[in-house]
């Protein structure tokens, strides 16, 4: 049986980071460099708790770009693995069809049957998981990899992917293995 | 730590044979009873294929009724279990906003955190699972409970739950073994 991937949508293939450096820039007036964003949420900074509700309106997650190489590798993952779209969409109901039809214009040969949009990600299983919450990796009965996002770079607690071609090596080295 | 149930929505909580009933009726000009109906789904009977793409419509989900004693039943097992709401949604993009709105109307005690809306359900992780699907219950690891449908009375695979009163039995039965 193919092994499964459970991948995670937002700062992994979803680019969200330079949308709400805009936002941040527009509603603050100032704006945020990746050094300031070390180890944070923009919505975590002074001034700027209100961006978050951005989070909640039709359309925010529609016109997203896609994280650099994500689109060439999960076309590779997906001759030798089963790559099912792991997001926790569940607290943004507007969300919900933005994502879908994200997924379906940017990832189009990824099966509607392997979307989950969830709350908590402790119901998932599957072999492997991409994401960048330590939360949802620590409650993953398979193994975890951490997809570099600023707000968690002071992380040490998992096998760490700093971007799509570390993803692709990683799992061309466990195949490797088999 | 707490069990985890997970439970389907359509023909479990969702009542959507009515529904089905009323639309053959339409479509076909012919009601058909529940003895018709045994072993099949409506949109098997000839002239009925087509039924099966108001699934596809805006709304068609936000409208259903609620199952009998299932808001009452949900209610006892939350006081145990972590229960989720598994629902195969992905086949129909529009649907997803509707089932959204529908739970939080009729269910509004479960936490969007617990709702899970995939097309495979061979994702999902607890220990027990209360689907009217069989093909939803092979793939799951944990004790599965077939939930009454017309369409399911002729399997014989997996414990069968006649409606929400033997739900709160087996699970009542189950505590008492503990």
């Amino acid at each position: 049986m193919r092994k499964r991937i459970a991948l995670d949508m937002d700062e992994v293939i979803a680019d969200i980071e330079p949308k709400f450096l805009d936002l941040y820039e527009r509603e603050v007036g100032k704006r945020l460099t990746k050094a300031d964003l070390y180890g944070k949420k923009v919505y975590h900074f002074e001034g700027a708790k209100h961006v978050r509700r951005f989070l909640f309106d039709k359309g925010f997650f529609r016109d997203l770009g896609v994280m650099p190489d994500s689109q060439e590798v999960v076309a590779e993952l997906m001759e030798h693995y089963d790559v099912f779209i792991t997001t926790a969409a569940m607290e943004f109901r507007n969300c919900l069809e933005d994502k879908y039809d994200w997924l379906q214009e940017h990832f189009p040969k990824i099966h509607w049957k392997n979307f989950v949009f969830c709350g908590d990600k402790s119901i998932l299983r599957a072999d492997y998981m991409i994401d960048d919450h330590v939360q949802n990796l620590r409650s993953f009965t398979g193994k975890g990899l951490l997809f570099s996002a600023s707000h968690n770079m002071n992380s040490k607690e998992f096998t760490r992917v700093n971007n799509w071609l570390e993803v692709r090596d990683f799992f061309r080295a466990e195949r490797a293995k088999e």
